[in-house]
């Protein structure tokens, strides 16, 4: 099998933005309306590091394609156009045709086209590249919370950590957090709706004490959070009222949901907005002038996240 | 270290373009100008596949950008933007330094901003995502050749296979093939000027008849070529004394150079350029009718391309 016709059987699809040169060229080719600024951001996820060794590989795929979107959201951004780097260990047609299948699945729930990619041998890896579009000047940025704003989540949080702390302990995950680990769904509608509304917002994925804290260093300003209105699932709040370990939802990551704030005056309208797309928000807590992040009671432990090097 | 820590010390440089928003937020946000389009390419190297253990850190560095930059080259796109997915075995502050010098040095050459990135643990690899922009609808493409045109070719062909060829063999290659092999040189100026002169162009770093192939067949035409008149470097050139191995320089691979095919009226019009871009442009044959590839004289073998699986 050579490259060319492993594109050509697996990933060329066709697209949906016709306007735009796809596969088959040195590159594409994109048109962008005037009036819109372009997002891109890019993602690496490895076997053993950010997803367990015999993870299916339609869970890959849909893992690799979030963990971008889920940047996008974070800034308001419509999802457009991806590329796809693939590094395989081997040439294995089944697995190819679920990760294919599973990645044009969520492709086209978000509208999002494959336009370009890259195939390499070795361990497997997969590079996402996304590219989406918001009004000029209207994305939602780290660096404008405003003291007095609610700090909002969607959502619940540590549902991805733990599943993972019981797939490690041997422990069979609920269906629902087992979702949130393998195929977590960006909040790609959220995040447009929260342009015009929220005045700075983060995806949270690497666990929210880390990310809330790039926020209001961006910010330069402090927040004070209410740790019993942090949002739990069931299973989740079992595992704190066992353990008091309070680091598994702050910290342990792989939660694709984002954190935003929003002027008083605004409040409601985030509440409404909880309807009409049918998720969770909450507030748990509010920007203060003092630099540094505090919770409502001390946690026992200090957290830390994960680190690479 | 952590990967922020990282990202601020080695890759947090000044931007070029300061209407957009670089490293530090979800996303990068990029604007664009009416009347552009953009191009987007993507490519990996992994150590050991795409360049050889123990290359040093600014020759990978050159070598990941260039061989992207190349894919903007052959749309005759003018370098904007890039990210970089870093996967690296551990921290090395001296190898980072290194890696991270070279990148810039490069960038600043062709004047392409680091905008975002993402660094992970794992066996040494890279991935370049980049973005350019060309004037609307006059991207050099692969897709229209006309019969009757001359094909061009940049500069020689098969110095970096031959560079390689010669380290498996423990013979140390010249500078000049060496310089192929792990610093080359992209086109990015050759494909802007050839916006508006040439038909149909592309990067031909898979080799000249794999890629001269796909430029045909999205074409639909087919091409003489004249093997006498395929530009050689002295040493390609003896080494084919030797050998007779035509498909070296043919199939060989890693010329980032650029095929291209130019009407009659409009071939002076190259030998201009040659001069004023101070390199070589040599013509090696013509576009057909008949489909196929059809060379001056039978080769001794068939070459076949470097394939993945």
């Amino acid at each position: 099998m050579n490259e060319f016709n492993l594109i050509e059987k697996y990933f060329n699809w066709t697209r949906l933005d016709l306007t735009a040169v796809g596969i088959g060229d040195d590159c594409a080719l994109i048109s962008i309306q005037p009036e819109q600024q372009l997002a891109m951001s890019v993602d690496t996820l490895i076997e053993g590091v950010h997803f367990p060794i015999n993870t299916s590989p339609a869970d890959i795929a849909h893992k690799a394609l979030s963990v971008n979107l889920s940047d996008l959201a974070a800034m308001g951004a419509t999802p457009k156009y991806f590329t796809l780097a693939l590094t395989l260990p081997e040439y294995n047609q089944v697995w190819l045709e679920a990760f294919s299948a599973s990645l044009k699945t969520l492709a086209n729930r978000y509208k999002i086209d494959l336009i370009g990619g890259d195939t390499t041998k070795g361990k497997l890896s997969i590079t996402i590249n996304v590219t989406g579009v918001v009004p000029s000047n209207k994305a939602l940025l780290r660096s404008s919370a405003k003291v007095g704003d609610t700090i909002f989540v969607s959502n619940t949080l540590g549902d991805a950590a733990l599943a993972w702390r019981q797939i490690q302990q041997n422990i069979k995950p609920s269906q629902n957090l087992l979702k949130q680990f393998n195929a977590p769904e960006p909040q790609v509608a959220l995040g447009q709706s929260l342009i015009g509304l929220a005045n700075a917002c983060i995806d949270i994925s690497d666990g929210l004490e880390q990310d809330l804290g790039h926020l209001l260093n961006r910010s330069q300003v402090g927040a004070k959070i209410n740790l019993t209105d942090i949002p739990l699932a069931e299973e989740v709040a079992s595992y704190l009222k066992e353990t008091n370990d309070w680091c598994l939802p702050l910290a342990g990551g792989d939660d694709y949901q984002l954190c935003f704030t929003v002027a008083q005056d605004k409040v409601s309208e985030v509440k409404a907005l909880e309807k009409e797309l049918g998720i969770e928000l909450n507030s748990i807590g509010v920007i203060t002038k003092d630099i540094g992040l505090e919770y409502s009671k001390k946690l026992d432990q200090t957290c830390s996240s994960y680190q690479h090097f």
